[in-house]
């Protein structure tokens, strides 16, 4: 049994829908921001850093999406979420799941999170300002090199599903999702897979 | 053979150390930022994106730092880099390389890279302002969780290089290494290993 701590309309919905698309044995356990529970002494004793997502295994906590992920894919190789046989294939994998984390969600941070680099409200405002160009820009590198159907070409993989969950944030971000024609396409058919929209409502139910 | 386009001083020395420590058959090119050699045409027509690393294989080009330190470590198992045999132990390297990825070479970027993230001046000067206690506060979580006497532990792997590599930014972000002794001892212990002073050695050979 993993048990998955998430909370809603972060990148936790990435492992959610994983662990639903390998069939785990899994449960989720929702860590209420509204509460400040991700600051919770239980919850921090879990997870000294206070963020989402966290995976409990039966060895210990696995924090951080894209190990995350490639844990599930691996740990679920019938499910076909990774190109687990191929090097080459796994690094093309990784490199796009690190600039998910890196630069696009990054970016992202730059509007709810400015106090982690900047102490004086100006300049958090600035940073908010630019969140909608930043956004944008990030993600056109990813519209620019699209070769598709997927993220990593003619395989579906967990960068799909990380790509889906930072897509997300489009439209709060300030992005009009139909200037990134490729990603919106994208996302709209990784939003009909059943398991992605049972997760999605799910996490949904919430709000 | 490998081909590594590598700058001095930016994060692209993880995957030199990584391939000098793996016996790979490799060469590296220098990319000239004074000249801003990262956004000439030639540089961009083999990575787009005008950054290092990028390491050319015979099946095309890799970016992104952890994943190109995964590729070797997978590529070269005899050198055993990473625990390549233990999904587990993978997540908990992912983790770690993600978290240098995302979180500390994310705030030390603000010092030289602001302009990612906001255009006014003053809001640029107070995300320099903010760098010393930012990439303080993002090493600090790695020095409270040290088990020692490596990074993942009783093991040597990538994420040694990786943390060795942002470790070298400490005190040009105003970061007193005394004050994180842990950390402090590992890069000691880092430079004294042949492999990683002659590739230090020789990318500061440029300066």
């Amino acid at each position: 049994m993993l048990t998955l701590y998430y909370a809603p309309h972060t990148c936790a919905l990435a492992s959610h829908i994983a662990l639903e698309l390998a069939g785990a044995d899994y449960e989720t356990i929702y860590v209420d921001f509204s509460r400040q529970q991700e600051n919770s002494a239980a919850y921090l004793e879990l997870n000294p850093r206070g963020r989402v997502p966290t995976l409990v295994t039966a060895r210990g906590i696995l924090v951080e999406t894209p190990a995350i992920l490639q844990f599930i894919a691996q740990s679920f190789p019938d499910a076909r979420l990774a190109p687990l046989e191929d090097i080459y294939e796994m690094a093309r994998m990784n490199a796009f799941n690190s600039y998910l984390c890196s630069t696009v969600h990054v970016a992202h941070a730059h509007r709810m999170r400015g106090h982690r680099w900047a102490d004086d409200e100006q300049a958090i405002k600035a940073m908010q300002k630019k969140v909608p160009e930043a956004v944008f820009d990030a993600f056109a590198i990813i519209e620019q090199e699209w070769q598709g159907p997927w993220a990593l070409g003619k395989n579906f993989s967990i960068s799909d599903i990380y790509l889906f969950t930072l897509a997300q944030w489009l439209e709060a971000d300030g992005v009009d999702p139909e200037r990134l024609p490729r990603i919106l396409d994208h996302r709209n058919r990784i939003s009909a897979i059943p398991a992605v929209a049972k997760v999605v409502t799910d996490e949904l139910s919430h709000d």
